[in-house]
């Protein structure tokens, strides 16, 4: 059996997955922060096997059964970030060998419209994936850092790109243009690009086996509801359309991104509170959607807690609502008709209190949930009523998983 | 019978209808265009009772019922443009003395929070339209002119405003507000305003006499059509949400208007194209749109023409008829259901293949065109099948009957 990694690089983190392919089992998975920093922090968890002894960077779960490391050092950059990582691997007996790790599958926020699915990355690849760094300047670069990484400490390893944009490349031109002058999208590739592809991706296959039906024949509207937020379009298992845009700033309402907005209202607001391009588009992605709101929090689960005392809480909760709702309608319109709704991510997994005012406001299309279920449900579920037209589904979302998967895909075909 | 004007001020152009109320007769309409120049055009279209013997400046219609009037003359500033209006109205029979005109009804376009409904102007009223000149600079001014050169010259007649804004004000908080940082609103007033308040309005109660069912139980989404476009969810009689936003720029794809885009990207083609601010708002409010996209002609009847041979007139006119698709759908949602989608304004009750284009798209909400009826229909017509669950109405808008019948209201209350 081949262990696979799946690694998310961010400009001062990295997260990674290791799993067991093709058993799909996780083996460890952890995070790396505050690379670049004397006081970075290495945090390891896994499964216990029952030989794991608690220590002082190690801690053990009340069942005994999980294992967490744990050590603050300091870590120069994403290569001593690696380093450390993988001799804490060794140590803590996770791998044996360096050999072991056959593929490393590498998220990449933006693949432009030069990828529409996951490949294995050579020098060209890399490039291009510097380049695309115009579309997400804060991701991009960092992704590529971690690819180049991995490269020169794991050199035997497959490297692979999964690009959060190209479930996405399948809309047609009529969804994904703006109606800006065409030259824009000549000259500058302005254009819908979506992302949260990967999630959309394995939940809709997901869902359709959960439902034992070909997903070649159904229409699904999957909503990816975490701090970021994102719905699509998803027919005969190709993304249709998906609320969010060039960037993903816009669409539905986010933990602090504003989503949807008159785009002429933000020149209003900057020469009022005398703010730069750059000061703007910070409050626009970092200060705005429930936290925008709310004044009081970002997390879903601070505003439900206050809602009935807070004003503001409840407009944040409303309008978030109010926006899925909106794309919802949209999308069933746009594929004239649905088959199932699916719920995911952090909001869209554990929010049931969310998922049933979203389904309620939507009985007209004949989708009515199971408030048993609903409230009930643990891991994924059907959380519909068996009459229901629509059926809604709750799938924890699983990137790393489908990473892994094409990963192991694209070896096989190598 | 009492006289009453609508007006329509822009800020080099005055447009004007002339009723006879509650008769809701039109006695006479026309147009001064260029005004401040040496050349304005001065037009007046009347009926004609057999009296009007054509002239260099008279051309009667075929059928000869009715008579136009069009000169050329030097017009300084608004108030020499309705004293020129008034002196032609006068000359060519269609008033015998000023005092007839009881009351002059002015379209505003931006009546802010403060205004839910036309009103009688006075000073203070005239103060908060200049004032609302922030939301709506090229438009509020002109209006206000137009406002003041009738109070000087026909000072009997009753002033009432009549904003574009006011219908949507019944809008609840978690449809016009931005997900945005809150004290934008309370500082600016940065929420949706929306627009053609007056034609929504207008066409909603209209359909419901056609429907002959009380606008209070119905659920209505109004599709005014025109160069400029807009969507509206009226639930009950009242405006529940609307496309446009801030400003009239946002929502549906326009002859030049972008409509909704990702607020993110306008900084980044700026950055390319070496824009001004005020250049991008110029480009996403007048080289956008149908004329963006297809590049060739802002009129859909030009892109219909070419439709077969262009790909990117075809392009155009899918993107226009996808976005109203997606509005429609939004508001099934949002409404929870809907009773009748109607057309108006000049695509949407002269553009037949557009509209059926449309209600093609949306079959699944058992909603369906009856062709012939949508072909052969003029004037104001139902032409959905009978069968239609939501049926499809062609309205022409009539803004100015709107205007009128609000002064005869107003005056009344008086």
């Amino acid at each position: 059996m081949a262990k696979i990694m799946a690694v998310n690089a961010g400009s001062s983190s990295l997260k990674f997955q290791l799993l067991e392919m093709p058993a799909e089992e996780v083996i460890a998975q952890g995070l790396i922060e505050r690379i670049g920093m004397d006081d970075a922090i290495i945090t390891i968890k896994y499964q216990n096997d029952g030989s794991v002894v608690a220590s002082d960077d190690i801690t053990l779960s009340d069942d005994g059964k999980k294992a967490k490391f744990k050590v603050v050092a300091p870590v120069k950059d994403h290569q001593v970030a690696i380093n450390v990582m993988l001799k804490h691997l060794s140590e803590l007996g996770i791998i044996e060998n360096l050999d072991e790790i056959v593929g490393v599958g590498h998220r990449v926020v933006s693949g432009g419209e030069w990828f529409n699915s996951s490949v294995i990355v050579d020098e060209e690849v890399l490039h291009k994936i510097e380049r695309l760094a115009a579309y997400a300047p804060l991701h991009n670069p960092a992704n590529a850092m971690g690819i180049r990484a991995f490269q020169k400490i794991l050199p035997h390893a497959v490297s692979v790109a999964v690009f959060d944009t190209s479930f996405h490349q399948t809309m047609p031109k009529v969804n994904y243009l703006y109606s800006l002058p065409y030259q824009y999208y000549t000259r500058y590739g302005a254009r819908k690009y979506g992302a949260h592809g990967t999630s959309h991706r394995y939940v809709a296959h997901r869902a359709a086996e959960m439902l034992d039906r070909d997903i070649n024949d159904l229409k699904l509207i999957t909503l990816h509801l975490g701090a970021g937020a994102s719905a699509t379009a998803v027919q005969n298992g190709k993304s249709y359309d998906t609320s969010m845009g060039f960037t993903p700033m816009a669409g539905l309402t986010m933990a602090t991104r504003v989503g949807d907005v008159d785009a002429s209202l933000i020149n209003y607001i900057q020469e009022h509170e005398h703010l730069s391009n750059e000061e703007m588009m910070d409050v626009l992605n970092k200060k705005s959607g429930l936290l925008g709101i709310s004044t009081i929090s970002s997390d879903m689960r601070d505003l439900e807690a206050v809602r009935d005392t807070n004003e503001h809480a409840n407009l944040a909760i409303d309008i978030f609502v109010n926006r899925v709702v909106r794309y919802v309608g949209q999308y069933i319109a746009e594929m004239n008709g649905a088959d199932a709704i699916i719920f995911t991510a952090g909001i869209g997994e554990n929010g049931y209190e969310v998922r049933k005012e979203i389904i309620d406001k939507l009985s007209y299309f004949g989708v009515e949930i199971d408030d048993a279920k609903n409230t009930g449900m643990r891991d994924e579920a059907i959380v519909s009523t068996d009459d229901s037209k629509i059926k809604v589904l709750v799938v924890p979302t699983n990137e790393e998983l489908m990473i892994a998967r094409d990963v192991q895909t694209l070896m096989g075909e190598k």
